[in-house]
């Protein structure tokens, strides 16, 4: 059996994500573009957080969902996910009236685990600190059922999707009669919205972050070809970027756009929620803070007009109360 | 000494609201009208938490100031508040370069008190646990400066102010192809911003929600006359919506447009916050989530189209995480 599903590997285009962009704005409100002063500049942060899943990542499966042919939809769809990309599959399902099975980490957080079965999606558990393979899950499912692989990242149509947070950021922007973003800076998994955003600002620069010890894109960048984690036991708060390497399908783009990637630290992280509780009013997961940690902590350059994408906030009640009361 | 303050007690009206709409859209983005599903209804949450300062009142605030003429705005402004309108006044003050001073109570939130002083003004402090009268306070300052009142609630133009939050709603709802709102529910302290909404939408049901202890809107619209609180000690945690009488200005309008007024109890409130953490990644203070509690307790009715406002989201760290890990 291959442990690689076979994901449809045409290449993400700019033309897709302005697709997937107009497809997204007569389904959703767009999400705030707040501003916001760091370090004594002025930035925008795009509060993802505020999706109806909590999480970029109904954008990827929306437009990947919503292109499916009828055949394809009855078959049914299987995505593989820690969590967000979980939701924005079972979401877009449940609209769409398409069966979904997601396979998620046995110690994903629980309010994960509990929203995709509320949406309605079937999920299947795989051994995350024991090693399972969840492409090796996944591949079965797909095999048995005939159904689509939606790829968390490695899709051209999610990495569109996930692109339309870029231009709907621009088109705010352009409403108040401010610049184009000149930079982006984003938290980054496997690379599939910072591939997307690339894509969609092709004049911008693009600053993937990730938390200490799943920096596999900044590593990678620095190698020039793809560097998987070292040590898949490294412990993260951040679940939404814990992926183990990124894929061709993103790092041929990120390659091409990206210079360097930012690594963040978990109390940068903490920092990065608490600032966003006490100035903002939001709730983010520790994932969904990462890009604002580099910000914050001043690793990433802000001159310009610098959106920073605050890209989710599914967090348990208990965990961001322990970080409101930390002192770090 | 006068201890209620002159305040200029022209008629608000529903052509004040439009105006302000106008000028608050020029200078800041609309909050998020999020769709949301309570006891099997969709509402709309209005989350005027996420206003640069967490709060309505900068709608209110800067209605006024920027209305000033430039005698009055070479002598200064003083606002009396516990917080949410202080910073709505200072706010609007630095950005238009006038001087702000602020009455606010020794007790309240230590987060409301720092912000207020870090957006320029300067505070006056007044003992609210042992009964002295913030009017007298904000009266001396007043007499002695030539300033401006800025009254929290019985001001024309802080209630026309307040009031644009339901035009951006309706706005926000047009341009979904969505019904115009029919009812909103609304947090109530002094009925500045339910006023003002009842201006806006004269054709809405509009529902003042007060915490237990402070309901003297819903007593006063019961009794057909003002009723101030009776026990000004009594505990809350709603600080936002402390208020210990509704004022004539204000009453002339909810008496026309709002046959009642609901309560909320404590448990209900934090209820209410734990909601906007888990389901919207929302911060809400208790005062800002009383209107979603009466909803989420099925004390509103929320058929049509409904529209909750959310008012503000400034509370401590320590505060929210003890209503995040409390059970009631």
């Amino acid at each position: 059996m291959a442990t690689q599903p076979m994901t449809t590997q045409r290449t993400p285009t700019a033309a897709g994500v302005a697709r997937a962009d107009a497809k997204l704005r007569a389904i959703l409100p767009p999400t705030p573009l707040l501003p916001a002063t760091i370090r004594g500049t002025e930035v925008f942060l795009k509060a993802e957080s505020l999706q109806p899943i909590g999480a970029f990542k109904i954008r990827g499966a929306w437009h990947r969902l919503s292109d499916l042919n009828a055949e394809e939809a009855a078959r049914g769809v299987v995505g593989v996910s820690s969590g967000n990309h979980a939701q924005g599959v079972a979401w877009a399902a449940a609209r769409l009236g398409i069966a979904a099975a997601i396979v998620m980490p046995v110690d994903a957080p629980r309010v994960k685990l509990e929203r995709t079965r509320s949406l309605g999606a079937e999920v299947v558990l795989y051994d995350r600190p024991a090693g399972e393979d969840r492409d090796a899950v996944a591949a079965r499912l797909v095999a048995e059922r005939g159904a689509t692989l939606v790829h968390a990242y490695a899709d051209p149509w999610v990495i569109e999707g996930q692109g339309s947070a870029a231009l709907e950021a621009a088109r705010q922007l352009a409403g108040r009669g401010l610049p184009a973003p000149t930079r982006f800076v984003t938290c980054c998994g496997g690379g599939g919205l910072t591939a997307g955003i690339a894509l969609a600002c092709p004049d911008a620069d693009v600053v993937p972050v990730e938390p200490e010890g799943w920096d596999d894109v900044a590593r990678s960048l620095a190698a020039g070809a793809i560097v998987p984690v070292a040590d898949l036991s490294y412990p993260t708060a951040c679940d939404a970027l814990q992926t183990p390497a990124t894929r061709p399908i993103n790092f041929a783009v990120l390659q091409t756009r990206c210079p360097f990637g930012l690594m963040v630290t978990p109390a940068e992280v903490r920092a990065a929620q608490r600032y966003a509780f006490a100035e903002h009013r939001l709730v983010l997961e520790p994932g969904g803070a990462a890009a604002l940690a580099a910000a914050l902590a001043g690793k990433a350059a802000l001159d310009g007009t610098t959106v920073i994408t605050l890209s989710g906030g599914n967090t348990d009640a208990a965990a961001f109360a322990q970080v409101l009361a930390s002192a770090d």
